[in-house]
């Protein structure tokens, strides 16, 4: 095998591997079945594997990594950090409303996966999905327009949770899709909450404004 | 029976019921062991219960209601309606970063339900759960002090969002305890970002602020 036909190979069976890990989960899909899905041996698949827990961890983070590559996409026209984080959690909140994310994988298809091992997966997944919005958020502090959140916090890990709080409410209670008008509101209730301000100098603890 | 210890009777299956779901999950509990464990017959438990599925039910709506007396307990005592948020988050937020909240049994031991029936099931106690929190942000809202959102918001849906997001967040990344002084920097955020202020009326679409 020559290396590009390596990287294909491999290439070749992440995808193979998404699709079946995410219509029938880990523990119903066997390294066997990949392999045949994907037209190669065992034996290949263990080159590129060591086994189907690894792979299934490979195929979450090429997910999140996809994921993350269209949120920063969405937000390439945009002028105004606003305007990015809107166009970002647009995309986001298309994903999150499909079956296609990563989170879901992750969520209900990974029966079988140990917890610990899990619980590591999923922090790497998220930190990777939210690092654009992070960048953003990011350099609305350093401009000025935000102010920073103490130690230990992740503003992006908040704006998301309220888009998914948004989601789940619709889901769940009314019965309406998400709209990018619906996530303006959010946005703004989180960009004004943000804003720096001379009246509200709350959380920039020790650092001068 | 009389009435009175057909009521006992029954609170005591339900609570047997909430302790074996809990620990077995939905599928792996029999009608047979709830009701040898809460030292019943199969018929005592059918006068009370259609079945299994409404037994479980019933458990889950059971946990959402005393969830909810929790928060309404925890803010008693507090003067402002910002300091009720903040009581009310931090009781709430022991219950999710526990395996004791209802979501957790609804998430993690419903295997075996029908998808729809948890769907609509899930909105039911998404609804009593945050009750207490609408209450509070809907007298806010009253007294002028925050902003209404747009028809189809659930205001305690965003704000829970956030919560989630913190919890999950160090959970998963920090590895850190969500504190009461956490919980107030996220109210704070979403205050300000709800505050009514002469300078930026947005959402208040047709209505005269």
């Amino acid at each position: 095998m020559t290396s590009q036909s390596t990287r294909v190979g491999k290439q070749h069976i992440l995808e193979t591997a998404e699709d079946l890990f995410s219509k029938y989960g880990f523990q119903a899909v066997s390294i066997r079945a990949i392999a045949e899905a994907s037209g190669v041996t065992n034996a290949a698949l263990y080159y590129h594997f060591e086994g189907k827990e690894a792979l299934f961890k490979e195929v979450l983070v090429h997910h999140a990594e996809r994921l993350a590559g269209l949120l920063q996409q969405a937000s390439a026209g945009c002028e105004s950090l606003r305007d990015k984080l809107l166009a970002m959690l647009t995309e986001y909140t298309t994903h999150i409303t499909s079956r296609s994310s990563p989170v879901f994988l992750l969520r209900h298809k990974s029966k079988g996966l140990d917890d610990k091992g899990l619980r590591e997966q999923h922090g790497q997944l998220i930190h990777l999905i939210l690092a654009p919005l992070e960048n953003v958020l990011a350099e609305a502090v350093s401009n000025g327009e935000m102010r920073p959140l103490p130690e230990g916090f992740s503003a992006a890990s908040l704006l998301i949770g309220m888009i998914h709080g948004l989601a789940q409410h619709r889901r769940m209670c009314a019965r309406q899709d998400v709209t990018p008008e619906d996530i303006g509101v959010v946005v703004d209730v989180f960009w004004d909450g943000m804003r720096l301000r001379q009246e509200s100098p709350a959380f920039l603890g020790g650092r001068a404004s």
